[in-house]
């Protein structure tokens, strides 16, 4: 069976994402004669991923055809799937923000999104779709996924499913701890970036007291000498042990990068065990060397080069025609969802994945209507969680529910504009030491070039 | 109808609570003829108490007997009403826990109850009222309610109504923006000491305009010329603007004294508003001279102050044959709910009250086995709260919910004795600065003189 489709990527000009994408795509049989529309508002990068997509389908010898375009509209015309990978803001104004709030005295390790901006464009492009191509599935990979992904399935009728790799950490922690992550098999369900390892059995055992031989007998010897070759290279961190020890379960992917709310929805900070990531040094004892993990300045700075390195060499591998892009981007398949799971969803080639979608009684003491991460069936059914149940109580009321709230207040500050939940959220950053600081550094985050619409958005209550 | 009760007041040695009561049934027609036994383990004072007690009534003509125990049992035998008032640890002892809390680097203005002693009371009095006394209320008077009273419901089958006065505040706001508190149609709904005003009608009219017209013209005059007599005289502080201006709705009562988890489940600080509490200096701003509220040092002293005196008044009387006890107590009812309750539950003397039962529904958005502060109709069909419905979103995420897991946590510690628990407790109070400053704190308020149950009732999990 093989059926096309027209897939639409919001935010194409990520060269590493889009290409990823068509690499699957082409490797992908049953999606053959598909169409791939890239939507981005620079020209430039949209020139040069269309080129490199060209050509490397071509070079496949596949059927894939593509277009280019700065109009969403065009984009979600007739649409199947459109998949949604933009950063409003950007890493530039991003740095920015993190000046402004470094002088208000935070010390902003936090990833620092515009969270109103991706806010409104998730809910923008689900809006849009409900009136162009009404049956599309919308696939969020953008941040923050959590509240994206709430927000757009309570507002809108748009089948939504929030996608990420950070679960894959499970295999991280096999290899540590010396088992083959293939026979390993596992779930870890909760929120994005806040996700647990509730099952881990190697060869049908439980693995956990493997785990736990690891940390008594290797985990010294491990924090002393291992040093990051990537800035998300913490699974078996200090960090991690530390939230294992707290909660019970260990940490899976991106957990330790649970954020809150910041000094305004502009800004997002480290909310999860705040005591992980209080400075530099701390950060560098609790996620290791010489990064301190992905949000120090160090880890950023890093992130940003290797970025700006990433693009230019994609620009290079553009502009020789000479260059074979199967040896530069190889010919496997990329570790990313997506593709399978629409392979899934249109060919009924089913498999499980892992799935940010509404809870629906998926996870136990969770709201239906607040997206959960968690392994899901797909097929031409549809997307359809496994029923996970519940979690320990303490799991629960410690890391949980505290981040439930937190994304009910940014969705609820957002869908009302009152500014008075803005400060309060950054008066809750345990950064936050007084009354006044809290209200000058949003004041002046909300002041700055760049956030006119949120700053008008946002209006104090009529009793302030 | 008059029916005769047993009244058995559990830590009867406060006075002034003990004989409020006794007033209260003397001038309680309906309830002639009944029985109060005094339970304290304070020979002295209760001996006291009961002299007092028995000239008072004498004094009355009433016919009330009395007697006075150390032994619990004694008092649970046959009683219709047990009213838990007892303060297990005590005021010296709260001293020493604050000067150990200071070394730690916090400022500890929080009601500092040793709340694993006050949750094991009130725990132990309900399973006993299930073998003794199984019909009879229980009325708990100590705090923390909120906790006691959700712990002890879920618990045991014995019913339980918590009782505060807070929510007279209504009465003060009236007072102060000019309108007759007599006059005044209220409600306030929450949690205890976590309320607010979601109804203020002067004559049948919306009175809040006017409350918003005095913050306008003549609050600042207010803070700048008032001068507290009592450390309690919050209700019209800055403090409560505050509050009114962040969530939507006016505090009532004791709202800003909201506590969460502290250094330990045997101590907790203030956790809603943080900021109103981080030092003398600010503390005096948001609440007033001199003593900027009652948990500030100055404050404290002098409420302990007070205690002295009164206990030394108390005994001068209770030495003095001649002196006449109407003078010295009035003849008047108090503002106590604990007896006309009593009446309307006996003597179908139906009437309303601010009472803290499991919720049922009866506020929307929280489960229905936690204790909410609502009204209620009293009547011989019982304790029947009102239905209050849903409350303004931006209050049920920021005082409300967050508050329930604050006591949610506090309950699993103290059920499961998880030592992690405290610890994380320690870690979320915003006034902990690190990891290592949490864990001190807290090993040492656990080493305490006088901590050694609770020290050993709290153990690390097996993963730790």
């Amino acid at each position: 069976m093989s059926t096309s489709v027209k897939v639409s990527i919001v935010g194409a000009g990520s060269a590493q994402f889009s290409l990823g994408l068509v690499k699957d795509l082409c490797l992908t049989e049953s999606l053959s004669g598909s169409h791939v529309c890239f939507m981005d508002l620079s020209q430039e990068r949209l020139a040069m991923v269309h080129r490199l997509a060209v050509r490397y389908a071509d070079e496949m010898g596949t059927q894939l055809s593509f277009e280019s375009t700065t109009d969403r509209s065009v984009a979600l015309q007739d649409a199947d799937f459109v998949i949604n990978t933009a950063y409003v803001k950007g890493h530039d104004h991003e740095w920015a923000m993190r000046d402004i709030a470094a002088k208000h005295g935070y010390y902003y390790d936090g990833v620092q999104l515009g969270e109103y901006y991706q806010l409104q464009l998730i809910l923008d492009i689900a809006q849009e779709m409900e009136e162009t191509c009404p049956d599309a599935w919308l696939i969020q990979s953008a941040n923050p996924v959590f509240n994206c992904c709430t927000l757009a399935s309570r507002e809108t009728s748009i089948k939504i499913c929030g996608l990420c790799h950070g679960h894959n950490g499970y295999r991280k922690i096999a290899e540590t701890i010396g088992i083959n992550p293939d026979r390993v098999t596992w779930q870890a369900p909760g929120f994005n970036h806040n996700i647990w390892l509730t099952h881990f059995l190697y060869e049908g055992e439980d693995a956990y007291p493997l785990i736990d031989e690891w940390i008594e007998t290797k985990a010294e010897e491990y924090w002393r000498a291992h040093v990051a070759h990537r800035t998300h290279d913490c699974q078996m961190s200090r960090a991690a042990v530390n939230q294992y020890r707290m909660y019970g379960l260990f940490p899976v992917g991106d957990t330790y990068r649970r954020v809150g709310a910041g000094p305004t929805v502009g800004c997002t900070v480290h909310r999860g065990e705040w005591w992980l990531h209080t400075d530099f040094e701390t950060k560098r004892y609790w996620f290791g060397e010489p990064f301190g993990g992905p949000d120090t300045v160090k880890g950023r700075r890093w992130f940003d080069q290797q970025l700006q390195e990433h693009i230019a060499e994609m620009t290079a591998v553009a502009n020789d025609p000479k260059a074979r892009l199967a040896e530069v981007f190889g010919a496997d398949r990329t570790s990313e969802q997506t593709v399978p799971i629409i392979d899934g969803l249109i060919n009924d080639n089913q498999g499980q994945y892992e799935v940010n979608v509404p809870n629906r009684g998926t996870i136990e003491g969770i709201p239906d209507d607040v997206v959960v991460e968690v392994p899901a069936v797909v097929s031409k059914k549809g997307i359809q969680p496994i029923h996970v149940g519940a979690l320990p109580p303490k799991l629960m009321l410690e890391a949980l529910l505290p981040h439930w709230l937190d994304m009910e207040r940014n969705l609820l500050a957002f869908e009302t504009g009152d500014r008075s939940i803005l400060l309060w959220n950054s008066l809750d950053s345990h950064q936050t030491k007084s009354y006044d600081q809290a209200m000058g550094v949003m004041e002046e985050l909300m002041a700055m070039d760049g956030h006119e619409e949120m700053n008008g958005h946002f209006k104090w209550p009529s009793n302030w």
